[in-house]
């Protein structure tokens, strides 16, 4: 199989030292942090039967791993197979959508792990950790995702993994912001997952705007089986987005509830998608990229919600609601941001992440500013919303009230953070590819011959050769 | 990409106004309703915290999340990537088995919860749900993708979404009359969903029938990937199997022996499904379409026994008889049934649910006659039967007659009411395709351009263009 | 579609009567052997209710399958969809890969239950099953698994039915041996299921050499979307890999940790593996068979180790370590392995299981080796190692000498019982194809025409034929 043709481009996309080196100096860097660092936390180490005495548990099944473990596994297999194979509808960019997925985010979860640490499980100058942490680590992971989506076929691995080492810097800063100081709940991560991931990305990609893109223009959709492999992704993403949003909430009802709410959600998201699909389209025909898409915004739109006392018809609503924007957002938005604002928005992450990740926050900031006790029971409704200690004092209005000041923080924290991480990755030294070798995937991977070359038919043993 | 050539139909398939209307006014009606009755069940409520202390629970793990929701979301991956990948297996029509099936279940929960919550979760007015509705949903659904699999490539999506509606509702009828009437056991659902919903199927599509299909016979087959997606399908199903006939069986033991008898039949129904997949073909081969479909018999055989105490040589034997009827049914019965009987049956789902439902029922029927109290304690013998109350003097044999009166009910409703659905979606206003254009996704979704097309080829930087 | 040329073939590939005639007669064994043998354990009883009594618990909570369950299905997916479609990389193989995988395991994982039964659950002459043999039945089948990626292409499905009679039982004693005369600790099996599997595998692929191997060479490689559907199983692999490695380690605190360290690991391996396949190539781009396998090799490793305290950053190395040595092992050692030691290994079980496994139990004889009682707490080292009964005065330092005999004595048995193994499968009367028609799906499988056909084409209403 040789490949005489000179590749023509006019950047340097030769990967074998650069990105070799990147990941083995910050594997080590890894290493030696969590080496200082990173221990198990109680419930994970072997002193957990000393410590089970002390917190007078009686059974080994109150292992937070009982509650937690199944959960943590969905929002995995949403991080690598939901996000890796949703973004494979692309017709030659199917090893680069899963393949650089699964690096940044292998790459990511370790970082998290540290960052997130510091700031929420650092105890006597180690930071402990146990399952929680691991679906915190995924979940930040997942704006970096989200993020990847906006540059997706555009970028060289080193910038994704640079991008990646930023962003969860920046998310963890974010996130201790909005949970720590703000006092926002936001267990889905409306806010701090979505609406940041996605305008983070929305702006690296805005800085990194290429006006020949046109160039590649072939390549920027999809084949038959590429659609069925992204459906995959969304299938994945869609079932366990339960799982998503109530994995790290409280125990018992709390879980029950976001589960419940978000299940309504999506289901209702899917009507009025297909709804908008077949109306926006003057042969009424469905369009796979809004089934593909704006199915799953019915998830985000209630990620912050999702643990409240939202009720299921409120989950109808929203779910309905975000399905049309974000289908609208395909239709009509998507061509304005790129000839308009010159953002090139690949997998359309404002449709699914941005718009609805905003509308998460701010239902988010509503139904916590209509809770009341009645609704909540005199001791659910602290417990809901965490109004012990210095917040005792909080009543549901003003929660809203910060609930709502977390979104501004959260799109503040994206466009700067965006920009500036824009900027760096706008550097000739981190070899990109050029324009007509977008969303390509010979430009950083060995590709095997094609399915229609001669070799594929000449074997067939029951078969002769097609003329 | 233009289309220039006329489509040709003789059918107005144009959905623009018509699907989403459908599918706008019955979200909204979604939304009223559930508006109206649904509410959160008090272990998903946040008033959790006093009803705990009210049922004397002390640990939020008693929670009934966290005895289903593991389940629930194997069972949730069999509706939306089972069902909707298994029926990939045709060469054109993976976008409508894929998204008509996410349709039809998304729109199918929500009316499900209602149907099945009015007779079952029904109390002050309210229908209060919890994990154990969400289970009980997709079950429903569940049937209609069975359904689903009689009629595929064959009807527009506006078809589909009036037999849902329907078929929920008397799915919920019949499982009411079985359940709650005549107090049968069947936990995994060869009855209620297996039995229900592939004769249900079947009659519509007898109904539906169209003798030109034979025109389009060149899109009823596979193509090497597309029995590659199928099993992605076929495997999830396999897998999952023992969560969804365990999933809502009693905590404790029988959750724990469903999965076992299910484990087991389905192990052996692989192999006789090989068995007689080789022997029946001339050439000994082994043909797709039985282990895509014959190998997932044996999970719907044990659905009515797997919590009884069936024994795990019991369920070998089942799934071994299992596999064996339905691979002798796709040879030689599904061709019998459309020649003679005109019954066009596309995915075969006489021989994967229908006569594995009913030999389900009636080993069920058996299994619950023979049940002693040395053999299932004299605890476990009131529990496991429910022989409390006003059937407190059941005996076995008296619960046997009853489990095979539940297959006759269950047969009735579907004959009639299969009846009654394939004659209302006859009428010629819901869009189908001409025989001509059936199992074709060009007619309802936007289709890419070819795999072969040039412009896949043109731009490999490392290669020219092949020639 | 007429296939008219003769096949050529040297050999006799007919299945007709062969495969049906051990499938049937096999199943008949296990369900006589299940008769006499196979009951439920208590928990999965309906005795249950009484058993709970006396063993005091108060809540179903606490029957082993809520512990259990949601890894086993994990495990499961692994097994199936994990190992199958990892498999089907192969351009022209994958119904073999998938299919016969299935096959196997579904026949592997009845035998296991009973062989493992015997040594580990038998009591009063009966083998008493629950959740863990289901799981450990999945694991014993993991173990063939992986032997069968050594000669996947190269043998009727026959010869592996056979295989997996003989390795399940070996892989059985080996175990046997292991745990309960060596007391050694190997709750994720890298030496008893990857260093037992794997060499047991390449001994029988070094008995079955092929000399003309090269005449099929042109099937060996993948196509582009054979490679995605590969990802499909390397990513559930991987996801899943946490829930493998914790899957029967002890309640509490060892589940938690081991499922935190495999993750670490695999998270470590994923960046030196991308690393290293960039910089042993000479272009520098990525290797699809190194992401798809060596990235594995960090749940391999710590197999062992992972349910001891072997902490994150242990993890991280032990990773960072076995994706290199894998990744080198691609590039190096299978080439160097098939032209002069005549080992021809399909997949590269070689660099995946076979080294990470050694890797895994050597560190586990390490770690063990230095455990304390400060680290471990006093009742956690106890725990940990089982350090009762006749154990109880095992020292660490001697734990570790006999963790590293479990190597030797797995070892020993891989290359005996795969010399014998592969003798018999060498055997003139199995039905292997001829050397030309290896990797070739057509010789035992019904193929469905190309999907280049031309009846492909024309039949797309939308759009005329492609001239």
């Amino acid at each position: 199989m040789e490949r005489p043709r000179h590749q023509g481009m006019a950047k340097n996309t030769y990967m074998r030292w650069r990105l070799p080196l990147v990941c083995l100096l910050w594997e080590v860097a890894m290493i030696v942090l969590f080496g200082v660092f990173v221990r198990f936390g109680a419930e994970a180490d072997a002193h957990w039967e000393e410590e089970k005495r002390e917190m007078n548990l009686t059974s080994d099944i109150e292992n937070d791993f009982y509650f937690r473990y199944p959960s943590f596994q969905d929002v995995h297999v949403m991080i690598f197979v939901g996000f890796g194979f949703l973004m494979t509808f692309l017709k030659r960019y199917g090893f680069g959508a899963v393949g650089f997925n699964f690096l940044l985010a292998a790459f990511g979860i370790q970082w998290a792990l540290l960052m997130q640490g510091w700031f929420h499980s650092f105890k006597n100058g180690k930071i402990l950790i146990g399952v929680e942490n691991l679906i915190n680590a995924d979940f930040c992971v997942g704006s970096v995702c989200i993020a990847f989506g906006a540059i997706l076929g555009k970028t060289s691995p080193i910038q994704l993994l640079v991008m990646t080492l930023f962003q969860v810097t920046l998310f963890s800063v974010n996130e201790y912001i909005l949970l720590n100081l703000l006092h926002v709940k936001d267990a889905g991560g409306s806010m701090t997952i979505h609406t940041f991931g996605a305008y983070f990305g929305l702006t690296v990609t805005r800085i990194l705007y290429r006006p020949n893109l046109e160039q590649s223009k072939d390549k920027q959709g999809s084949v038959y089986h590429s659609d069925l492999f992204a459906m995959i992704g969304t299938l994945y993403l869609w079932m366990y987005w339960p799982s998503f949003n109530s994995a790290i909430s409280d125990h018992g009802d709390a879980q029950h509830r976001s589960a419940i709410n978000t299940y309504c959600s999506l289901a209702a998201c899917v009507l009025t998608t297909m709804a908008f699909s077949s109306m926006l389209q003057k042969k009424g025909k469905l369009d796979m990229v809004h089934i593909q898409n704006a199915t799953l915004a019915g998830g985000v739109a209630v990620g912050t919600s999702a643990e409240m006392m939202l009720t299921p018809y409120g989950s109808l609503i929203v779910g309905s609601i975000s399905g049309i924007v974000s289908t609208v957002g395909y239709v009509y938005f998507t061509p304005f941001l790129e000839s308009r604002l010159h953002i090139q928005d690949t997998c359309g992450i404002h449709n699914l992440h941005a718009m609805p990740g905003l509308i998460g926050g701010i239902v988010g900031a509503i139904t916590a500013a209509a809770a009341t006790e009645d609704v909540y029971g005199k001791e659910g409704f602290v417990k809901a919303f965490d109004f012990t200690g210095v917040y005792q004092t909080r009543t549901p209005s003003i929660q809203g009230g910060f609930q709502a000041a977390g979104i501004v923080v959260s799109l503040l924290m994206a466009f700067a953070g965006g920009a500036i991480v824009g900027g760096i990755l706008k550097l000739p030294i981190w070899g990109d590819a050029a324009a007509e070798n977008c969303f390509e995937d010979g430009v950083y991977w060995e590709v095997p011959e094609d399915e229609e070359s001669d070799a594929y038919h000449m074997h067939n043993p029951d078969k002769p050769a097609s003329p």
